[in-house]
């Protein structure tokens, strides 16, 4: 397999200690050894999004979207309506889900680079009764961070009743994410961003008020992201007791148990703190030392996890760094799509100060005429 | 880990080669080498089907449930009727997934042990018009092996209109299945049975007909689910296009590539033929040195991937073969869940001669009051 530096907003580099627990044999789902392990991932992504006991981790083998089906699915109903705060691609992609399980969407379009005022976020939810808001915390598409947590007192003071959502796909791990604190309902992540383990597995939060809303729900057009399926099946597995609904990702789980156990060891906050010292010195790189301009507009809306930047000729740019060993993304973004470059900065890349990939990284940059 | 032998019918062991493949570090998803790989994996699954060029192999990250919510929601609309052949829980549970989509299910329940008499299906056909029709090749909960051949041969004579789906879990790469000779329209399977790979993978195929159904079909409440958005995603893939819809698991597609090369560099017929050996000389064993009676009423009905058979106490008998180093599951089926057994002999325990996985586990039951 390649040598090369990944630095691609997910799949993240993994630690050799993730790489060794996925790479075992087969063990029984249902094998005392391997319910102990899922139990401690569950353990593990509770604090992970600092959630208490109220709150129900679900981890189930599938992409990072399967979230989106899982908000769709279980916790609104078809014409009931759906507040979508878009700062790109990733929260326009959220609003086509949930506009295909029947929900009626009110997307609020950011400007580009930039996040939804949250002055219309309050009249939106002034003028109509959404039984969701979705907040993508960042868009991995323009690396633009939502302030989870002001939109949350909005929500809580204008519309306390509306479920709140967050597309945690590139922030749990490398963003202040506060579950409980912020009273957010549904959160959603991925295995392979900065939470450091390999692509596969769905990894999501509720608060009691959304598990009550996903029992209740009459199981139509679902069966595989049906929560009412799931809730028992993974408190079983925290409490130590296998069950079965469908068979869990076994090695997978085993690399989420040990790439979240290498984050609460590193300390949560310590690793957040870490990725916005290294995403602030990164970004400093491009816009003082280089003279480039990021696609997120300034500072309060920038991702920690990955850099958005405008360059000349992005092809040319990823070319030549891949010639350098080092994989970097393309813009996604559909009005500036061939204008720019996605760098992830995530997990071991950030954390492990020895492997130096971010400083390689701006050395390689620096040579190409961007 | 454990060093447990183990067999139970999913997840099987893993071969040290398909081990490797997958302790692999993170690659990006849509890097040339990665993308060769999926390539490599998806051609290897239309081999393992016995699907030719016109045959659409789908891959996703999910558990083998997933096939089911696939056909429930790209194959048939609600309100349309879905005929289900059912030879236990497994079959139970596909109806169950249908019902919760909306479709009109009648289900035919074949006697414990038994399939569901030929005749009683060309009846029901003629009576009905339906959608679609479900076998389930092998019933992991009774060992029940449906003759999927005659099957097909009744349906294409009887209601040539109807999609034949083959839910087939527990026998793709353990019992004969030939996809285009039998004319079947979708067959889903899961990566951790006789496949060889660990669990986390939904494997399946539509024939050029159900691709068609699939990309006719509106959109509704479905997203990771659909075929319409992973169809050209999958045809870019094969033909070593990188693509995106969700990200696809990459180290357990790089173990997929790996086990299906393992089956078909052995020989997909020679490889069925000795699990067929395997498996009649296991029963043989079972039932006439040690007296014991399969759930499966007769050879013609008895799959080759795994054995399930009546014990005085099943618990004891796992419990204690437990202590010999040897996982076995017990039963799951509702009317006889205290009463049995069930050993899986699939992939690597039975092909790898070396390993003498069957004959340790007759040696340990043969200690085993049963």
């Amino acid at each position: 397999m390649s040598t090369d530096i990944l630095l691609i907003p997910g799949p993240i580099v993994i630690s050799k200690r993730v790489q060794d627990a996925l790479g075992t044999p087969s063990v029984a789902h249902t094998c005392p050894e391997f319910v102990a392990t899922f139990s401690d991932a569950l353990k593990n992504t509770r604090q992970l999004f600092k959630a208490g006991a109220s709150a129900q981790p679900v981890v189930l083998a599938g992409s990072g979207t399967l979230g989106w089906d899982i908000t769709a699915s279980n916790l609104i109903c078809p014409d009931e309506k759906a507040l979508v705060l878009s700062t790109g691609f990733f929260s326009d992609s959220f609003a086509d889900c949930l506009t295909a399980y029947g929900a009626k969407v009110n997307k609020l379009d950011a400007p580009l680079g930039d996040v939804v005022p949250l002055e219309e976020v309050r009249s939106a939810l002034k003028k109509d009764a959404y039984k969701l808001i979705t907040i993508t915390h960042v868009d991995t598409s323009t690396a633009v961070l939502s302030d989870v947590k002001s939109i949350c007192e909005v929500v809580k003071e204008v519309s306390p009743e509306t479920l709140i959502v967050v597309d945690a796909v590139c922030s749990a791990g490398c963003e202040a994410l506060e579950f409980d604190a912020w009273g957010i309902d549904y959160a959603l992540t991925a295995s392979q961003k900065a939470v450091g383990a390999p692509p596969g597995l769905s990894i999501s939060m509720l608060s009691q008020r959304a598990t009550h809303v996903a029992l209740q729900k009459a199981e139509q057009r679902m069966f595989f992201a049906s929560l009412k399926r799931w809730i028992p099946i993974m408190q079983n597995y925290e409490n130590r007791q296998a069950s079965y609904f469908a068979t869990p990702a076994v090695q997978l789980v085993n690399a989420l148990k040990e790439s979240t156990g290498e984050i609460l060891e590193y300390g949560l906050d310590k690793r957040i703190e870490k990725h916005r010292k290294v995403s602030e010195w990164f970004k400093s790189q491009l816009t003082e030392a280089m003279g480039l301009e990021l696609v997120s507009v300034n500072d309060a809306v920038s991702a920690h996890g990955l850099t958005a930047v405008y360059v000349k000729d992005p092809p040319a740019a990823i070319s030549t760094l891949k010639s350098k060993g080092i994989v970097i993304a393309g813009g996604i973004h559909k009005d500036i799509k061939g204008e720019y470059i996605r760098v992830g900065h995530m997990g071991e890349s950030v954390c492990n100060d020895s492997l130096q990939h971010l400083q390689k990284c701006i050395e390689a940059l620096k040579q190409v005429a961007l």
